[in-house]
């Protein structure tokens, strides 16, 4: 089944410990799409500038990624610089460039109007609302948030959150909208607020799951090294709702497999820069790794 | 099978946010013993001043804890003074006092010596090396220690370490010894010093162990309420020990068990201020606790 994605597209400028790369591929969507398109037809809703480079629209392409939804506008695109630490759990970001994503005001195609799933990356909750409105009668509605949205639009966040049953952030942000350190009460704090289900994305440590009185916890994969933590929540994002519209199972069992999935996309994402690790990844490597999850996570009860 | 513990022994002033609990029975050898008393026979090694509450030694014996191995000498015990932070992952000390710990030189009752199992719990590596040559053919040696050793009497660490089959240490003294950040490497690197395997203990984040080319991985169980981290490494350690004494079971399946059983202890000591928690806990919460952490962590293979 398809899936619809709307977020950022970007040309990133990173540094980490191990590296730097300048204006690779990069965006929230963009991550999204590549990790989802491993497992469904994803459909793209973003905005680019002329100077974005034709072989990575052409990479989505060739991934089966729809770009009817994406413009191309005069003018430069999204660009972001970011330096992590020693400790890549924490970064900085030295530049941010709107340019022509600050004219973005999502249109979707009539196709993309009936998909069953569709996953909200990380933009003003008033865009998010906007894609929402033009969607038919999805199956699943899945969203990620940033500490930005929360502390500026925290209203329309609210208003956002009673329409969607799936929210995934990462710790951080759960403590920022939630108020509270715990991450029990944190989540119950957020499914009060109307998601049926959240995801919370602990990077090293992993992601916890809340759903009713369900807790599902998932380590992340210990890797010798991490290159480059960018984009890793949004390739987990990828590989949820991407399993979740290959296999059209939502029921608990399912959910769990689509967060290993998730967690597998995110593990390899974060193996070299950018997107390189993804661009060539194979379906056998995502199998594999999954049987690596069980092994990593398995005993018996006695 | 019997196993012995030697460790501290100590009246601890507690600080949380959550409240304040003044010279309540602590010390690493108290919540292993108590902890493992749930699975098999314990034999504590370790030293009490004349002030040291005689219902809790009586306690001790309650539990089916052997104390001949337990000095009694004219002066205080051991007290430590600790306050935690609002991010309960972090704790000041705020006073020491040795005390008769100061003169602790374990000598350990002839019907200790073929114990099967003994763990040393934190305390200087000089002293853990003490008792180990004390006990004839144990069939697991295990290990914790700290910072403090780490700095001060690496080369005598070191030298403990090539006779320790299972170490196990949190996440910030498993960098410091390896001076490595990532885990896995840090893993390898401690590995490389001796221990066949080692667990390392990550708070709230839970517990990853390594052994050859094995990794597992167990999330801490998920609680609403965390009164008081005192205690919950070595609580863990005592679930682990306790259960692989109770079974015998060294196998790697065995081993993952004693994780979880380990895991469990440590998530109910954290329940309340100091050992009260593990005062009222029964085996069937145990049981039953073990099994939330299947359903809080399994997955099924597509």
């Amino acid at each position: 089944m398809s899936l619809v994605v709307v977020g950022s597209i970007a040309l990133d400028t990173l540094e980490t410990p191990l590296g730097r790369a300048t204006d690779v591929l990069g965006g929230a969507a963009s991550y999204f799409a590549i990790a989802a398109s491993f497992f469904a037809p994803v459909r793209m809703v973003g905005i680019v500038g002329e100077d974005f480079p034709r072989h990575e629209l052409d990479w989505f392409g060739s991934r089966g990624i729809d770009l009817a939804g994406v413009e191309v506008r005069p003018g430069r695109s999204l660009r972001w610089t970011g330096r992590y630490h020693e400790d890549m759990n924490m970064r900085d970001t030295l530049a941010f460039e709107a340019n022509v994503f600050e004219a973005f005001a999502p249109e979707l195609p009539e196709a993309y109007r009936d998909a069953p799933f569709v996953f909200l990356a990380n933009i003003a909750p008033a865009l998010q609302a906007r894609v929402l409105e033009q969607m038919r009668a999805p199956r699943l509605v899945g969203a990620d948030t940033m500490n930005l949205w929360i502390e500026t639009t925290r209203d329309e966040l609210h208003g956002l959150l009673r329409r969607v049953p799936l929210l995934m952030l990462n710790d951080e942000e759960a403590r920022l909208l939630s108020g509270e350190r715990n991450m029990v009460r944190a989540a119950r704090r957020i499914l009060a607020l109307g998601p049926e289900s959240v995801m919370i994305k602990r990077g090293e440590y992993g992601v916890l799951y809340f759903s009713g009185e369900t807790v599902f916890a998932v380590p992340a994969y210990p890797l010798e090294e991490v290159f480059d933590p960018t984009g890793a929540g949004d390739s987990f994002a990828g590989g949820v709702m991407g399993y979740l519209a290959r296999s059209g199972d939502l029921s608990p069992a399912g959910l769990r497999r689509a967060i290993v999935y998730g967690s597998v996309l995110a593990s390899f994402a974060v193996e070299a820069f950018g997107l390189d690790r993804l661009r060539r990844l194979g379906r056998d490597e995502i199998e594999r790794r999954y049987r690596q999850f069980v092994s990593l996570t398995a005993f018996e009860v006695p």
